[in-house]
């Protein structure tokens, strides 16, 4: 079968691999239908994640039951599913308090050996381990664009607002506007709050997000916190968002909210440690949230919302393309020419 | 002053009354800029409610504070103010815990001898006692019409939605479409539920609530709670909001929902007591909630969502009349030929 | 095998029966180490529950398991488990959603054809079906004793005390003092509440509760209502938790918490509908709270709290009997001269 | 009057200052009936805290209301009272909101210059401004050493466990053993964890810590995050408390959790800032709270908890000495020669 596969550094290449197939009885056999290109292929295309040589890449994925081992209980041949970023068994410590992102068999597809060496989904067939705690099902009235966000990017929008732990009313900053910054806002609408302010140095980023709501701060021509703070009566906002990954971005969502603020961030950390104010934080009382999304607690919720018109995910698709055209997809994508691209096989 | 007194069953009359004045240090004197006829003050009409005679009438109103007693520490001549229904201390065992609703001061303008003897707002002036803590001020940039129902009707559609549990996904019930019905609709849409049904059998009203997207059910056509178990596959909504008061509306409202479900109740019950399905709500695990609306926790909350534009509550507007024509005001009211009137003095 | 069986009102016999086994391959065989007679129970002993004639009886009960169907993944013979008192599936629309007591494949040991036609626990041996679902490790330094209780009373008494919303200062009132009483003052002690009262008509229960300190109310004795206001500076405590299923500990349960207050029902009702104090609750914006207990969802918690010591459920244990004087026990239990009940086989 | 006075590092006099008074109508001026020596207290002593000259120390007291405002109106002469460590105004944005700890007027007693420049009170008298949202009554059955320590220290370790957010069952880790570290396990044990652990190198502290229900471990013997993973089965505690200050308590703390785990941190910060492991909480999903307690919300409910023996905050005083003897108690408390010390004028 066709599949995209990581070569090296700032090279993927669409080659003829075998076809994969049920090895453990809690295993799916998926017909991919469509893939996406994620923010953190990115990290692997730039070489920064060790151990990806030669996997067949992507972790966004929806299709159809091909087969299913003999213990998948909950799907069968010809369903429609998305998937979870990663794998999780839905049995262990972790699972059964419903921390799925914690799970111990948890894999993530196409990153590689240390992240479980699970092939990934930007290629015709996937083999999805532990298919009952990992899939969802799609209803019948949706699209695959329409339904597959909510296995990553969109779900890491909602963890990160939920965990901000908005109000009706509240007053939100959310920092970054790519993707997932995207998706946090369209989620945080979910909350009620009053307004939304979201902070990019990329206008057309920008202009996206003032489409789902969100007042717009181009920290190129502004000081963002200064702008917050002058916005909200000198206060602050009540809740901010942290959705790119920088200790810069972290630093302006610690700064813009008031005393007794939550800050949720969800970006994928660029350093392993950094800097943090633990005087102010203290003086402000402030909660500080991290964390890699708990995809598998959210899916059947978000396809509700998207069913019911609430969220519409797929507004951000910016690039439809073939799988055959993955090289220049990675290309274009990398060059941010694109907001975001989906792959057909 | 001009104001406006109930003399009796269905009469009510544009009257002189002497013009209130500051009695207490923590009073204000309000100059009224515009009052409304709220579902409650037809209870008075009907003669249903003992000790109103010769009261001026009146519990929704917006105005500019023309004097404030000595104590009055948050407001000074020329503040525009919301009051709302009723007063409290800010100081008791239950104002200290945030449970204004159950004050041992709480006194109901408009209301007669035996919830206070306060006299409205349906007039040119009224006295507010407690003033720090029954009015809020108002933004700057919100008209009186857009203000006004922070006090009452807005507020109690905000409390029946916070109440009701909603989370992001859910499917909620609304039973009647009259004014506060139409404010939970519009509050429960903070919550982000993926569908609001709303339960009434006037057309007319569940148009205005399917303009604030919720699905109509004509119950003169169609038994409810079939019809919503059909739409939910079966299993009712998560959570259902009555806002009627009568019996069977509490009936339906506890019907429709799923087990483990919550129904919210703010209707004022026309009855003291009344059949409860014990046996049912204990197999299902129901919580049933009810509530006089603990409105000075929310005005100012209210009043920064509708700064914001994700509140209009005066779109329910239909009727703008002069308290001079206060006698048609409550005719047409009382006939349902208006959904919601307000006057000016 | 040995098992107790109900033949008809007032009259259960242990009687051989062929030794139950595995049917499909989620069931699990357990050979019973302890049983123990609930007040549940008793509703059959009176005849008041049709469909039971010819039942094995029982729904508290520890065992280790003899066998295990070949989906059974959580277990394997020799392990040591409870079980809730009912099976649930953990798959269907409400188990994902953590609702085990909505369960659509729900079934209750021992309770006759109505309600699954499960044999019971008071035997040598229980198939359990959905053993995954249905069943919970014992950590091996508790003692059968100490386990039995999280499958039916304690979990039932601490869902009350949760689902009381008990804040840490607050008051609590507990009505009734049977098992399922004692179980919530216990479990409502895990809220940090300042002060818990109880309210039974029964000296010994009276006394059990006043050793978990609690502060007793004779209610043959005074009107518990008034002592609770008197002793609570006329406000009433903050919550309450009816573990009776009477309507007049109902009344008790409602009349004696403060404005704002939640009242927790647990007791399962001994009629399907009746009086609801609708314009009282209103007025005093209670929530009122009923369940079935959702005890898959507390077990392995509640299994952790009594291993800490936090918890000692075995304490009201008054009688320790053979399963061969089954006959006995049921009639010592009825005759309120027993507290508890357990048998070994 | 008499008073302890801060002359210089190392260097506090009990001298003759002028007796206060009434300033504003909102002030109580207080005849102090007991004073505590507060680690905070140190800081000031060893020269830490700039613009201290000259001050008279002391933020935990209680007292008798010797005079008050035209304003005050929850308090008259007469009336038993204890103060928080910093006075609010209950009017502004922030307090309206119920952050007491972010008001605009926060002022620290006996903590110089730069924390408002309010006198304090290990003194004979202390005036104490915005009186009505600063103080709380004593209930006449509570001592004043039963009640002293809801206005800082107990009131710091309630905030540190609630924001924990412990729910029964779970296993918490308390870091430091000091004042505020033994408050937290007090406090925290109100939430029903299964399993309390505590960490100090101390062990006289480690047990009175053990007193009050913890596990002892002591960190100058074992390395407290591998006990901890030891004794939790590998996963570590689902909640940390930090009541120390340091940078090597908090790294404990955050790397003692398990993943989706919270850390609160009460400790007054040593450093403006220091290393983050920004990767690890995002991996393992943490939640870091930090935080100036916010007393005046818990006073009351603390001052229940101790009339109902459920708190023992007076358990940890170990020294009484004369307010004459303040030089000595400042000397022993630096030598840590005592765990807590109270004073009488």
């Amino acid at each position: 079968m066709k599949a995209l596969k990581y070569e090296g550094e700032a090279n993927v290449k669409v080659v003829d691999v075998p076809k994969p197939s049920i090895k453990d009885p809690t295993d799916a056999l998926l017909r991919v239908t469509l893939s996406a290109v994620c923010g953190s292929d990115l990290h692997i295309y730039h070489g920064r994640i060790p151990g990806c040589e030669g996997s067949v890449l992507g972790h966004e994925f929806v299709g159809i039951i091909e087969d299913a081992g003999s213990e998948v209980r909950r799907f069968r041949p010809g369903d429609r599913v998305v998937s979870s970023f990663f794998s999780s068994c839905g049995h262990c410590y972790y699972c059964r308090r419903g921390w799925f992102n914690q799970c111990a068999s948890k894999a993530t597809f196409g990153y590689g050996v240390h992240f479980g060496a699970l092939a990934g989904g930007q290629a015709e067939f996937v083999a999805v381990p532990l298919a009952d705690h990992t899939l969802e099902p799609i209803p019948s009235d949706l699209s695959d664009e329409q339904a597959i966000f909510v296995g990553d990017i969109l779900a890491t929008g909602f963890f990160a607002a939920e965990r901000a732990e908005i109000e009706a009313g509240d007053t939100v900053a959310v920092i970054g506007a790519g993707p997932v910054g995207l998706m946090s806002i369209m989620s945080a609408q979910l909350f009620g709050p009053a307004r939304i302010f979201v902070v990019d140095m990329v206008d057309s980023r920008l202009e996206l997000a003032q489409g789902m709501g969100a007042i717009p701060i181009n920290a190129a021509q502004t000081e963002p916190v200064e702008a917050i703070k002058i916005a909200t009566g000198g206060f602050g906002t009540d809740r901010s968002i942290e959705a790119v990954g920088l200790l810069s971005a972290i630093e302006t969502a610690i700064n813009c909210v008031r005393g007794g603020g939550t800050i949720s961030t969800v970006g994928v950390p660029n350093h392993t440690s950094g800097e943090f104010p633990y005087l102010l934080a203290w003086s402000k009382a402030l909660t500080f949230r991290s964390g890699w999304c708990n995809v598998q607690a959210y899916m059947r919720r978000l396809l509700d919302l998207i069913a019911a018109g609430r969220l519409k995910p797929d507004a951000i698709i910016s690039h439809r393309m073939k799988l055959d055209d993955g090289e220049d997809a990675y290309r274009i994508f990398n060059a941010r020419e694109a907001t975001k691209i989906v792959l057909t096989p």
